[in-house]
């Protein structure tokens, strides 16, 4: 199997209640090709940084199977930089300060090496990013899943809209499900979602767990209850990268199989938060992430 | 068995995004009876009223099982009133208007014939008055469930820790269990609350779902989506209800019967939700209770 990734590699400043770091790696693709990595050794990278970006940090990504002969690296730019501070809830944050660099013109090209991936994880871009991205593919992948945010909604909904239509999973949170469909009840918002192009939708709802729909269908994970939790950055791209990954890994698109991959969704994105930025992803264990799906199961669970 | 429910029996008058009502008869006890009434015919009922409520709606609570010659009716007194005004995500609400009037000095006095019930709830009041009600037990109940508020804890918050070391369980909802314990962590917060004297522990996060936790096992129940929530007012008592209603029912105070005792509140807080006030508990069948249990095992189910 093969899997593409599309998505931010930036730099991330990050307060919270309980720290605050300088410029640290982060992006959409970054943490998911650090969770999906767990799952798959065949892991291809499309992105974009100016060069200031480490190279030992890209090295890091090679080692972990990460392929980024696409990662484009912009000479003479910077790279993309977001800095934001959560609240005490950690529920909300505010953005201090976006510096777009190398996002700004970023035309993502697609290896020929990678037009037959097949399966394609889009993360959190531009939607007229996503789409192109899709529309150079030689094939259809297998899977694509689509992770969008309410700020693409609040100035490109046209265009989100346009990408949905070719897409099979999306992932978005619940105020951001809310918005996208117009209604309150997440069962109606499920609905009218779907009819938008997607075949399934997983709603993120953070430490309230997530759902997984389509059509006929609804599963809930709660998420893992956890001692303390640090920061929230990359809970919902980790998220992604341990749902796509177990797909990829286990070549199964059955909605049977989509609510496993949505449990170690749910394990990636509690190692990601219980540390600042891709820290806990770097030194986590196969074995931690199998510990965590069992009590992950466990919590449900009823005779 | 036989089961004591203490509570209120009010009047609110609600105001929802979706619609408002005049006065209707409400209160923790009138929701905690009447979800208990679908799994037991021997409830015993210790609460006060004035002389302005409603004779019929007492007689609906007897055709219903539930003994009322606890049920005080202060001549020349007026009904607790409540009056609230739900925000438009439902999860938060101002009180407009507060009449304690009978409230104001209730003593509730439990009649012989109670004093001997095998299981107890403790439906949200002033913690001095939960507390007299457990002093007058013949001997100890097998059960005590303890529901309680942030108001208790804003202006009571010792009487209210010295009724806690007297109860098996408490349920609170999860902002009242951080205020309550100081933490924000709810794995931190239930084991400083269990400290406190319950063994067992239910936090509510409403469409959230609900926790269950002891010393060293945590059991979580999501809450079942539903298509629309008109008023969540009764959706805490009606889920006390269900809980203490099947454990009484079923005699078994094991773990693993408390979880399936939380899933049965879910799914009577999920009727009660649906419509204002307890019009949808009056005319829900044990059929679909039932039925809305199997839904609820269904989606978390894994294979």
């Amino acid at each position: 199997m093969s899997l593409l990734v599309v998505g931010t590699v930036a730099f991330d400043a990050i307060e919270t209640p309980f720290g605050k770091t300088d410029k640290i790696v982060g992006g959409a693709a970054t943490y998911i090709c650090m969770s999906t990595s767990f799952f798959s050794r065949n892991i291809n990278l499309v992105s974009v940084v100016g060069d200031d970006f480490p190279e030992n940090e890209i090295k890091k990504l090679n080692k972990k199977g990460i392929n980024t002969s696409g990662l484009q690296i912009k000479k003479g730019e910077k790279t993309f930089f977001w800095s934001g501070k959560y609240h005490n809830n950690m529920n909300s944050r505010d953005t201090i300060e976006t510096q777009l660099n190398v996002l700004e013109k970023f035309d993502p090209i697609v290896p020929n090496e990678f037009k037959n991936s097949e399966y394609l994880m889009l993360g959190n871009l531009m939607p007229s990013v996503q789409k192109r991205v899709l529309d150079q593919m030689n094939k259809r992948p297998k899977l694509i899943v689509l992770d969008t945010m309410n700020f693409w909604m609040d100035h490109f909904m046209e265009d989100l809209k346009k990408a949905l239509k070719n897409v099979d999973v999306l992932t978005i949170n619940d105020e951001e499900a809310r918005q996208l469909s117009e209604e309150y009840s997440l069962m109606k918002a499920s609905r009218k979602i779907l009819e938008m192009g997607p075949k399934y939708l997983i709603i993120k709802k953070g430490e309230h767990g997530a759902f997984l729909f389509d059509k006929n269908k609804v599963f809930f994970a709660p998420a893992l209850p956890l001692e303390e939790v640090l920061d929230p950055t990359g809970a919902g791209d980790s998220f992604a990268g341990g749902f796509i990954g177990y797909i990829a890994k286990t070549k199964d698109i059955s909605f049977e199989n989509m609510k496993r991959a949505v449990l170690y969704g749910t394990v990636m994105a509690s190692f990601t938060v219980e540390k600042f930025g891709t820290e806990n992803l770097s030194v986590t264990t196969e074995d931690e992430i199998e510990g965590r799906l069992k009590r992950l199961k466990k919590i449900s669970q009823i005779s």
